[in-house]
């Protein structure tokens, strides 16, 4: 997936993204299905009138072009999930997002980085160590990566502004929040890099928040929490570091300060204890793999699919998540011939595509 | 072990315990092989002197009952190894010391007992935190053990003098040290249990604490590191503590305090983290076998040993220390037999007799 990939087919791309129905798990199934989103725009309309969606459109053509002029005049930049210049350790996430808007220096999307998360209302001595650490990190080549909020994440910026930050955003990446921060997120347009999954003008909401943390872990080899309270959205973001196979390290507290909480019960569950870079660079040392994400390579499947066979597999799933391996030995078919029955049903809307090569109804 | 003793062999094995060459681990051995300390103390000149020792000689009586004198006028009591009265959790340890005085309720030494153990030169936050976690271990009906140091410990002991409280020292029972804390010695004396492994009347000297600190760890189920530098006593005491397979927990506490140092590396070496009394009972509740220390059970010796023998086993010897089994592979002889070879080697000063059933020279 690194050679640059035609200007049509990156467009097709962004459309397929902005497609209704189609998240990130069913956008990387079409492209392994069909090859390209050019080809996968020509099908899945039909796919999804099959199901019985009469009324179903894909995103009008001037939709994305709006979209793509609103990235040009803010200098913004679009990688989608293919192109050379896409994150690679974002590439490797399960499922990875489609398609990133990204103003400022890309070139630091595809070094290696560290995540720094914490509380946003932090105390002094949290912010000295996020801002420290941050200095630490870039001194020693890395890259830091955090989410723009108060507290935190803003020192976390500003440790590492001279060296290579980037800042990744619920919003789009025109989206300047919380304001507090605009001159922080100025500095780092200019030096260093502003991400986002979200399209180019759109406000930031409760719900983009875990989408944006997983891009703060999945852009990252490893994750540092600092300062927490339990149910927080920095815990939310080390769970999903977990996930994806990148290490977790939590800066240890007072129990008396309630914001210890997060990163205490992190390093009860196993994150690994950070008092300073020494502790990152030796997780970094030790040889460990990182958990690879399912192969989508089973081989080309048939241009149609059976639909007796779609109707067996779809009679096989049930509100628990089943492995497509199982629907394979259950069925007698080959593996590709699952993922796309899987897919057609997903379109249908009788099927939900999840990470790890499972679905369920 | 839990009948009563003797007065006489009490008295003997005080005096065992303070002869010459004899440690905890040749006066647990003498025990095993000559049934009492009143035959081992007939036989012991003997052997000593078959190594070339001619002018050893044992305590004198005299010294012996002006030590029971004291501890008399004092109100002190003396357990020996082997009394009911001695604590079982410390009988487990390798090798138990095998004396101790104890001025107050003995009873104390039998429950079930938690370790608080920390800095000297706590911070207002460290103390707060052995205070409320000693008052929530009393209420949970566990025996504080601590050191009656300044700080960390001082701090365990006033939170726990109501619920149980037990001052290890490192000099003799009647030796107030540190100064500062001889309103607290009299409190725990009156209400609580101060212990020492020393003679009545000994000053403490640097090289009893570390005996000071294996007692505090034998005495308890599970020892909790309050704020502790690098290189600090309370580190030994967590390293004793996992020796003797007992818990080791760690409270955290941020980077910024160079006190914080000894309990984060603690937790990042697999101690338990601990905010509270939770985390302790969460420990405790988890199925776990304590370390069984070897057995000495080897059946009888007879009653002279082949000097033979013991010459075999003592050219086995080295530096590096050998267990007895493979002694006994390598000379084929019952392994009741080497511990004999090896008590009467240790005796003649040809042999060092180490926990865990090992030996070197």
């Amino acid at each position: 997936m690194s050679q640059p990939l035609a200007e049509a087919e990156r467009v097709a791309r962004l459309r397929l993204a902005r497609a209704d129905r189609i998240g990130p798990v069913t956008f990387r199934e079409l492209l392994q299905r069909f090859g390209s989103a050019e080809t996968a725009l020509e099908r899945v309309p039909d796919l999804i009138r099959r199901g019985g969606s009469a009324g179903y459109t894909l995103p009008s053509p001037g939709s994305i072009e709006a979209e793509l002029a609103a990235g040009d005049r803010r200098g913004a930049r679009l990688l989608v999930l293919g192109d050379a210049a896409y994150p690679p350790m974002l590439a490797a996430v399960d499922p990875p997002p489609p398609v990133l808007w990204a103003l400022g220096d890309v070139a630091l999307l595809s070094r290696e980085a560290v995540g720094l998360v914490g509380a946003r209302i932090a105390s002094a001595g949290g912010q000295r160590i996020a801002r420290g650490l941050a200095q630490q990190l870039g001194e020693a080549g890395f890259v830091v990566v955090s989410g723009l909020a108060r507290g935190i994440d803003a020192a976390a910026h500003a440790g590492s502004l001279e060296t290579g930050t980037v800042a990744v955003l619920g919003g789009g990446v025109d989206d300047v929040y919380p304001s507090d921060n605009a001159d922080l997120y100025s500095q780092i347009a200019a030096r260093g890099c502003v991400v986002s999954e979200s399209p180019m003008g759109a406000r930031a909401q409760a719900k983009d928040f875990p989408r944006r943390n997983r891009i703060i872990s999945g852009l990252s080899r490893g994750v540092v929490v600092i300062e927490a309270e339990l149910r927080s959205g920095s815990l939310i973001t080390a769970r999903l570091a977990a996930e994806q196979g990148r290490d977790v390290f939590a800066v240890p507290g007072s129990p008396l300060d309630p914001r210890s909480r997060g990163p205490n019960d992190l390093l009860r569950n196993g994150a690994i204890l950070c008092e300073g870079i020494d502790d990152i660079r030796r997780a970094f040392e030790t040889l460990r793999t990182l958990r690879e994400p399912p192969s989508d390579d089973f081989g080309a499947a048939p241009d149609d699919i059976d639909p007796q066979l779609v109707e067996r597999v779809a009679a096989l799933l049930s509100p628990v998540p089943t492995p497509r391996d199982e629907l394979a030995r259950a069925t007698g078919a080959p593996i590709a011939d699952i993922a796309a029955a899987l897919l057609e049903l997903s379109l249908m809307g009788r099927a939900s595509l999840l990470p790890g090569g499972l679905a369920s109804t």
